[in-house]
């Protein structure tokens, strides 16, 4: 029987999960790849935390990157995290020393992917990482070889789970940003610094990372990325008054050769099947031909279904095959032409807290028509008492720039009473 | 560069549209899989056919079996159909005789997949159907490869377009039962003879098919199949005033390591996933460790979808690995039990359309209680006009030969006008 030596680094939830259940699992992995796994080497920051898994006194190496250099290592897991020290330190001389690598790391992959890419076919190893994006929604692999048919031109959806437990329980439970967080990090669902979750970096390093795979172009940082700290439960009520749930969501699309790449809070019909991924959930959806729209959905973090990817990504080495990390060699990989989101058009949802007083409706309106937007639908809520007044505006599809001198015009007014708010709408 | 020699047996809209497809696609296909796909062979039964595509005149086979004993070829496509007759001849001797073989037939891989399997491999060739289950919706891939780490317990869903467009059209449109399925015959969506897949054998070829992926089990013809041929409008808006979809589901769950497999109309509540799956569309849940639950979502039928499913399985076989058909060898894949569904617990729906006579409520409701079902709620429409009744009777968790039995006592009394009901609820 083959086998195939591995070295686990890193070992948090996730690395102590997957040791176990690689250890729980040889006969069936085994049987089913034509291959035994063997947990050679792991190494870790934390020496003595407690991990409930039986980890004997060999298998811990002296230095992770031993690990590089071990004749008895075939395959590297690393499980570190970051894109830049240790984990890239690893990875880039795991695969320059021909070993195998299988990460969980996004931000490591949208930044050094396309070096990582060169190095490994150069070297004939595998880099998969399809636990970088999306958990357990196999989405990578599906890319690469379920829907391989299929000329993508758009991919979008739901890929950051903190982000929307916090909107979908703000909309179910009445409660607002700050309250959800800390129930959200009590229950596990956020990390203690959830930045990269809440303003959208998260989700901007798993985009890329797709966008490239759908498009067979290289890795792009050019990508319009917000997040959702300025959702308040104020634009919820708004957007279900008006039919609406407000979702995080990712989009990249392929139009005339170029690529456009966005995160932001979106406007999204309440009977659409995007508004109803609640929770921790993520979907994603693929559009493309032949075969129309395909939809994965699922776990989007957490230690199992990490693990699950994980485990798809070292099976698919046991079974021996050397694939490109991105589906095309490097060397075939397109320079496509990203562009910014400033010519597309969006129709929007604006919401502008004003003074209650004789004319600001008509400045505001005024500024919309001098930046040729037309409004589709207008809503005023007057606060008589605190002589205040909330102004909504739908408007029709408009240039996104212009949507945002509009922002930035009304801001400057001295009638405003909270920073306005603008969120894309996506009526698809 | 490595070459791949390809036979497409069977020229109907799927292997015509998959002809054209290759050839429009080879430099991608070359480029993502390292190996040039050559259509070498065709066959047809009709080769005069308008098909839209050039055949060279050197590319037709005389006799189709021929591509079974050729040396240039190492691929065959059965796009035959029937689980008997040439098919069934052309994949037993393609894999006979050491040719790779891609299949879009449900019936043959039902009824032989498991001889055929291990034919394919004590010659070392592969044998793929993902084209088999639910067109374009990459699930056997998913099941092989993507969710590989996990144990499933549980997959079930929507697997049949036709049946689901006439469901949920009746519900929209308003229309019944004929008048929809003439529509779906005029739009394509049904076939002129329909009957496989209105009578449920079409699911349950697909779903013994996922059964033995999902458990590791062979193929067991153990299963209840119930078509949607008896559901009429009154049925749709009685479930819908009760707060439920009626849908077309097919279920495959491992309990106590024993297997129920099972093919039914099914009330599912309004808002659930499966419910809001309208149209043609095909889904499949999957329940497993660690993951939890994965939706995968997509166009069930037709040549694009079918397409991209035997592209996936040729792309596959064009990177040129060796894998097990069900995903073990044929010796280590499980004799498990497979039990009917008599003893198995559900909560159902029925409904008797009854003369209006004093009595008869009570004598039905007797009926129950001598068979120990218990009624959650019980409504009872009276046609004075017609002097007719219609009796709803939902029923708390009871054994499936016990609401049955009942079906069967109540069909024989003289007061019951038309065939009694039994639809099983799905409440999860």
């Amino acid at each position: 029987m083959r086998k195939l030596n591995i070295a686990i680094i890193g070992l948090g939830n996730i690395g102590s999960y997957l040791f176990k259940y690689l250890n729980d699992n040889k006969k069936i992995l085994t049987e089913k790849n034509n291959c035994l796994p063997v947990i050679k080497y792991v190494s870790a920051k934390n020496k003595k935390r407690k991990r409930h898994i039986k980890i004997k006194k060999k298998q811990w190496l002296k230095n992770y990157l031993d690990s590089t250099k071990l004749d008895d290592v075939d395959l590297i897991i690393e499980l570190i995290g970051g894109a830049e020290g240790p984990a890239k330190k690893l990875v880039f001389n795991a695969l320059k020393n021909g070993k195998h690598v299988v990460t969980a790391n996004k931000a490591l992959i949208a930044k050094y992917g396309d070096q990582l890419s060169r190095i490994a076919e150069k070297n004939k190893v595998n880099l998969e990482f399809e636990a970088s994006v999306c958990g357990g929604v196999p989405i990578i692999r599906s890319l690469k070889e379920g829907l391989i048919a299929n000329k993508i031109f758009k991919i979008y959806g739901i890929f950051n789970g903190t982000s929307n437990y916090i909107l979908s329980t703000m909309d179910k439970k009445n409660k607002n940003f700050n309250d959800v967080l800390s129930d959200a990090k009590r229950l596990g669902y956020a990390e203690s610094n959830p930045s990269a979750d809440l303003n959208g970096d998260d989700v901007s390093s798993k985009l890329k990372i797709l966008s490239s795979l759908c498009f067979n172009s290289f890795l792009n940082n050019k990508i319009y990325v917000e997040g959702i700290k300025n959702i308040d439960k104020t634009d919820i009520d708004n957007a279900n008054q008006l039919g609406y749930k407000i979702k995080l969501l990712a989009f990249a699309e392929l139009i005339n050769k170029e690529i456009y790449q966005r995160v932001h809070p979106t406007l999204i019909k309440k009977d659409s099947y995007v508004a109803s991924i609640d929770g921790v959930l993520n979907a994603v959806i693929i559009d493309g031909q032949p075969l129309g729209q395909s939809i994965i959905q699922g776990e989007g973090a957490g230690p199992a279904a990490t693990t699950s990817a994980l485990v798809s990504d070292i099976s698919s080495i046991l079974r021996g095959n050397i694939k490109f990390p991105f589906s095309l060699s490097s060397k075939k990989r397109k320079k496509l032409k990203f562009q910014n989101i400033d010519n597309r058009f969006f129709s929007a949802y604006l919401r502008f807290e004003v003074v209650d007083k004789p004319g600001v409706l008509s400045k505001i309106t005024n500024i919309f028509s001098k930046n040729k937007v037309s409004i589709k639908r207008l809503i005023q809520n007057p606060d008589k008492l605190r002589k205040s007044s909330s102004i909504i505006i739908i408007t029709h599809d408009a240039k996104d720039i212009a949507l945002n001198k509009i922002l930035k015009e009304v801001s400057r007014k001295n009638f405003i009473r909270l920073k306005p708010k603008l969120i894309r709408i996506d009526d698809n």
